[in-house]
C-alpha cells in the first residue's frame, strides 16, 4: 500500500472509521487536520481535492484522491481479512455500509452532532427529536442481526463493523440509550477488546 | 449466476437501478411486485426477508437475501466489464455510490417523490423546498466530474453510472432543471443510447 495523506477531523465519526481501520491493519499515513466547524472543507484548496466538500479524504502520493469513508476503508482493507473476496459475502459487507450511510448515520450521527457540538439549541430541538425514531429503527435492525451473528456481516470482523461501530458506540451522545439492545452492547465490547483498537478522538 | 427473485416496485428508482443493470448484462430474474404506497414492505412476511423494510430486495434460490440497491448491482456486476477489479478504480465506483446514497438521493429522489407521488401537498412544500439546495449541490458535483470524464468513475461505464442515472435522469420531476448541467445532459443521452437500455417504469 502506497503511503497517503488522510484529511480529517478527530471529532468526526466518519474520519474515525478510517483511523480505526488503519490501527487494526497497521497501516501508516500522514494525518492532515481539517476543522469542519471552522469551515476548512469550504475553502477552494480543499474543494479542489473534494468537490463535495467532505471529510475524510484520502490523497495518494501521486495526487489521486478518494472520498466517502466507506469507500476509503474498503480500499485500504483490500486483500486483508477484513474484506471478504467471495462475492456474496462482499455484497453483504456493502449492504451494511449502505444501510449505515442511508438509514443510520443521518439519524444517529446527526442527532449526536446537534447535541454534542451545538449543545442542543432550542431552534434545532424539533430536528433532534425527529431523528430519534429513525435512529431507534436502525438500532433495532442491527440488534436483530447481532442476535444471529457475532459481527454485522457474519461471524468474522469486516469493514461493515468498522463502519457501523463509529457512530453506534457513541449513540448515547445523540440521546439513544443502548440498554435495550444487548446484542449491540456485546458487539461494542467485542470490538473495544480487539488488539490494536483505538478510541475515537485519539 | 444463480437465478434469483427481485422484490421491487416499478415506481422506485432504486429498483430501476437493478432492472437496468440486469438488462445491460442480460441477467434473468423473477420479478416480485411490491407496492410501497400500499404498505407491502411493512408486513411481517416482507420484514422477515428484510428487517429494514426496503426494496429492492434480492432473494437467491437458497433463501439468502441481499438488500441495498447499490450492493445488489455490484454483486450482479461482479466479473463483468461494469465493475473494475483494480482496487483504486473499484474504490472510485464505491465513492460515487456512497455519494449517491448520502448526498444525492435524499434530496433529488425525495423531492421527486413528494411532487410525483403525493402531488406536492401544501404541508410538504417546505420539505420539498428544503431539498432543492442539496440537490443542486449534488448535480454541480456530478457536472464537474462529467466535464472531466465520460462516465462518473472514468472513461468507461460502471455500476456507479447505473446508480446515479436512476434519479438524475428524472430530476426534473423533483423540480431540478438540468439545463445548466450540459455534461450531465450528454451523459444521460449516452446512457440512453446504450444497447439493451431499458426505460424506468418498463
Amino acid at each position: 500500500m502506497a503511503t497517503f495523506k488522510l484529511y480529517g477531523d478527530r471529532l468526526s465519526g466518519n474520519c474515525y472509521k478510517v483511523q480505526l481501520l488503519c490501527a487494526l491493519l497497521h497501516v501508516n499515513y500522514a494525518w492532515v487536520p481539517v476543522n469542519i466547524l471552522a469551515g476548512d472543507t469550504r475553502v477552494a484548496s480543499f474543494l479542489e481535492k473534494n468537490p463535495n466538500g467532505k471529510i475524510p479524504l484520502l490523497e495518494l502520493d501521486d495526487g489521486r484522491t478518494l472520498s466517502e469513508s466507506n469507500a476509503i476503508i474498503n480500499y485500504l482493507a483490500h486483500g486483508s481479512a477484513l474484506l471478504p473476496t467471495e462475492p456474496f459475502a462482499l455484497a453483504k459487507v456493502q449492504q451494511w455500509q449502505f444501510f449505515e450511510q442511508y438509514s443510520h448515520e443521518p439519524y444517529i450521527a446527526v442527532a449526536r452532532f446537534i447535541a454534542k457540538y451545538f449543545g442542543l439549541p432550542a431552534e434545532r430541538r424539533a430536528e433532534y427529536d425527529a431523528k430519534q425514531k429513525g435512529g431507534h429503527k436502525a438500532l433495532a435492525v442491527m440488534e436483530q442481526q447481532l442476535q444471529r451473528s457475532r459481527y454485522m456481516a457474519g461471524d468474522t470482523l469486516t469493514t461493515a463493523d468498522v463502519s457501523l461501530f463509529a457512530y453506534t458506540h457513541v449513540a448515547d451522545e445523540g440521546g439513544f440509550s443502548l440498554e435495550h439492545y444487548p446484542a449491540i452492547g456485546a458487539w461494542i465490547d467485542r470490538i473495544k477488546a480487539l488488539p490494536d483498537f483505538i478510541a475515537m478522538g485519539a
